[in-house]
């Protein structure tokens, strides 16, 4: 068995990184960013300075860029991994990118001699930090066998979806529908309840515990609160994410009604600057149209 | 210390009723359907003939109609209960209504000699049965000290939100507005799952297990897999109650885009001939749009 390499060391690549490094598992990586490739030395792997250096030696990579013409790029473009893998090696696919997307990269790979696993993830930081991601994955059982090891080291809980590229993808965007409806939820509740008399502490505590409650609500909703709160997912990931569900609901016939007003919403919050800032500032659009911030309420 | 009584004997009044009278608190009640009186009856209870007649010797009254206009009739119509109750009766109203509503019947209260405690409830039938619901209340010490027994033998949290009638009604209204956008989205989620080529169930068990989940998906999900699913609670109660947060964001100046989109969403379901079934048919509106059954995929 050859060596593991992982391209993207960002929010979540790096947790990963760390985590298959602690599974014993040796790990070349390549990013962009100079602080994320000594941040893999510092946690033990090897940092090399291009995605085909990494690539070098290994039959298993894992990907998690952000963008589906990241993953093209880092793949296929000058300098990319795929030429310079094993042949007949496993690509995991983790970024999230359209069902096409997903489609197109994993027939290119099999074109070049690879398989791939379409291998989205949830749980956020939080999850890729702690090893315990859910991971929605389809692929030929070849690269299901060559994953298995560091599927386990990153994930708790592993869904295989079939052996088609591409139905990974599809679970995940369509959950990305709930995730990214019910930020824009959670923030449109407060902005409300700030502005119409509520504590907004106390209101999160009594939907929270009442029929009301997400997932999205319990973590986003106390960063809402707060007057500049830690990024753990950007606001323009959801921008990505949830055009994403649009396109996915394009391309099969569904109209979207809610997804479309919340990628609205998530675009209103970029264009207010907020694009790198964490997804829970998509309160800062609703506080613009209700004129009262929710973290001085 | 008078007696007690009750007027509206529905999904939830009823197995209100069973718990007040589980507790040992004997009850006199009232509803429009001879089917609830008798139902009231036969759990011990004792029937009466109109809201008058059940107010008759009481000090304290439940109130869990449908509408403000149903409230406002019970209490002030002819055969009103306002006018039977004793002097300086306790109303705990329990219905959802607008805070503008919940004032208003306070006052009229409060000139009619009485005190009323704005307690709307959340936890369903479900909770209505089990005694476990959560009650968001403002109003005076004095009703929360006669109410004290009666929300005890009803629910298993009473949240105590100052003494104005109006916030009580306030949170109610701003969680539903959760709770609706959330049970739309469910059905938004499963119906581009459906036609994106999912498995409705494994995507259900999923999105619940990720950062994707609901209280309401996990409550409405499975009854949207189901061709002819059981009525705990309307489409019709929800095209009233995000009417009401409607309402409420516009009496507080506050745009509510994605409460609006659901709010047309539960209109079709309910234009489709849906009313009188379960919430969970919201579902219908989307299969519509998108011509595929989730319950056939």
């Amino acid at each position: 068995m050859a060596g593991t390499a992982i391209i993207g060391l960002g929010n979540m690549g790096q947790g990963m990184a760390r985590n298959i490094l602690k599974s014993g598992i040796a790990l070349t990586g390549f990013d962009l960013s100079e602080t994320a490739r000594s941040g893999l030395a510092k946690a033990g792997g090897k940092a090399a300075a291009s995605a085909a250096e990494a690539a070098q030696g290994c039959d298993l990579l894992l990907v998690m860029v952000q963008t589906p013409a990241q993953a093209h790029d880092v793949l296929f473009g000058a300098g990319g991994a795929a030429a310079a893998l094993d042949p007949g090696s496993t690509v995991i696919l983790c970024s999230t990118v359209a069902p096409s997307d997903a489609r197109a990269l994993g027939a290119a790979l099999e074109e070049a001699g690879h398989m791939m696993l379409d291998a989205p993830v949830s749980g956020g930081q939080k999850g890729a930090d702690a090893g315990q991601l859910t991971v929605m994955a389809s692929g030929p059982d070849a690269a299901f066998a060559r994953a298995e090891a560091v599927l386990a080291a990153v994930a708790n809980t592993v869904h295989r979806l079939g052996d088609a590229p591409g139905m990974g993808a599809t679970y995940k965007v369509v959950h990305q529908l709930a995730a990214g409806v019910h930020i824009a939820a959670a923030a449109e509740l407060l902005a409300l309840g700030a502005k119409a008399g509520c504590d907004p502490q106390k209101l999160f505590e009594i939907v929270t515990t009442s029929a009301g409650q997400s997932w999205m609500l319990e973590d986003r909703g106390p960063r809402m609160m707060q007057a500049d709160p830690d990024c753990t997912s950007s606001v323009d990931i959801f921008v990505k994410d949830v055009g994403l569900v649009l396109q996915t609901g394009r391309e099969n016939g569904v109209p979207l009604p809610l997804t479309a007003i919340a990628h609205q919403m998530f675009l209103a919050a970029s264009a207010m600057g907020h694009g790198a800032g964490d997804d829970s500032l998509v309160i800062r659009a609703y506080e613009k149209l209700t004129g009262k911030p929710v973290h001085e309420s």
